[in-house]
């Protein structure tokens, strides 16, 4: 019998990305929540090089990084695909999420700690290019670079609602936003992400707190 | 009839680990030398968003991102598989892959630029952990993620004798320089890989001399 477990954070889009693949795939899991400041033995173990969220634990072998997650998810168990199946759109589809597992979360990551804005508005520029009449980011059938999309789509968002500093307007990046309303209310994504509720915000506030109390502590 | 070029610069490894991929598969393809001060018009149309080699150009259609490429080309053209075809095994080569592509590429850069040896010597350290009675990083047949480490393979060596830093000694990573040494020789990557001569070496060492009158002149 397959035994398939997951570490993560509940908070967390890299956890979510993994939830999304195998609750398509109609996977049964075992979630497992993990304490970001009491990380157990098993994630440790399971994830020595990185020692991060999420783990994908599949009868007893460990596999890490969320979209190596999902592609291994996508090639294992029977189901919708979620890679394109033709070669060139996979190679679009991989090119995407590599874009927005990579270089968008540095970028966020580095404006949120160093509140440098040029870089991440570039990043922005970029996919608001991108995504002028398009509704994917590949093709007409959503995938593998959407769900790698969900940082952008959604908790892109909430770091803005719980820093209270406005990045993101529909004046300066129209067709991002254009994509994002349509992105988070789409079934085929609403059905997959957590509810913006107080609760996800509140964490978001308090992540925001402890960033500022450290730059202020650096200062000193 | 199948149209490939290649877009690239020869002193790259993202580069000769596209023409290491075609070449296994056994595709004939044009290469086109890409000049880095003064990029083709083809190059900037077929790579908008990085504006960097490698691009590959399969009968029209670019793809861009070296490792991305690779899987492309594995999945494309007949030969010998690039990949394992076990889904864990490929999981781990994309892993290590990732790894050896995004983490090592960014903390070598950050070390040439600003000096800082912490992060790249924790990185060197566990490669040097993983390599341990290790020849490939995963299984016993050569492939993906060993494309993936030609830049710690070959060229983070002609970077240290460029720069006359000594960061990888064999006292201090052992099973590193053992992996390396064995990685350079076999002839599974030694019919790929560029030789180490003079010319590639002088490129670096031109490369060095630029970093350190750029980092001369923000200090004025």
């Amino acid at each position: 019998m397959e035994q398939v477990k997951l570490l993560g954070f509940w908070y967390s889009p890299f956890s979510h990305r993994v939830e999304w693949a195998l609750k398509i795939k109609g996977v049964k899991y075992e979630y497992i929540e993990e304490d970001r400041n009491n990380k157990s033995s098993l994630l440790l173990q399971s994830n020595p090089i990185h020692k991060k969220i999420p783990v994908l634990i599949h009868n007893g072998k460990p596999i890490c990084e969320s979209m190596v997650i999902v592609e291994y998810i996508d090639e294992t168990f029977e189901g919708p695909s979620i890679l394109p199946k033709d070669p060139y759109d996979r190679a679009l589809a991989r090119f995407w999420a590599k874009f927005l597992d990579d270089k968008v979360v540095t970028m966020v990551n580095t404006f949120l700690r160093k509140g440098e804005e040029k870089e991440v508005c570039e990043m922005l520029k970029v996919l608001d290019n991108e995504l002028k009449d398009k509704k994917l980011f590949v093709g007409d059938k959503f995938g593998f670079a959407d769900m790698a999309a969900n940082f952008v789509g959604l908790w892109l968002g909430i770091f803005q609602e719980a820093s209270g500093i406005v990045l993101v307007t529909s004046e300066k990046f129209s067709n991002f936003c254009a994509w994002r309303d349509e992105y988070v209310n789409c079934s085929q994504v609403k059905e997959y992400l957590p509810p913006r509720n107080d609760e996800l915000l509140a964490f978001f506030q308090g992540q925001v707190r402890t960033y500022a109390a450290a730059s202020a502590s650096t200062l000193k």
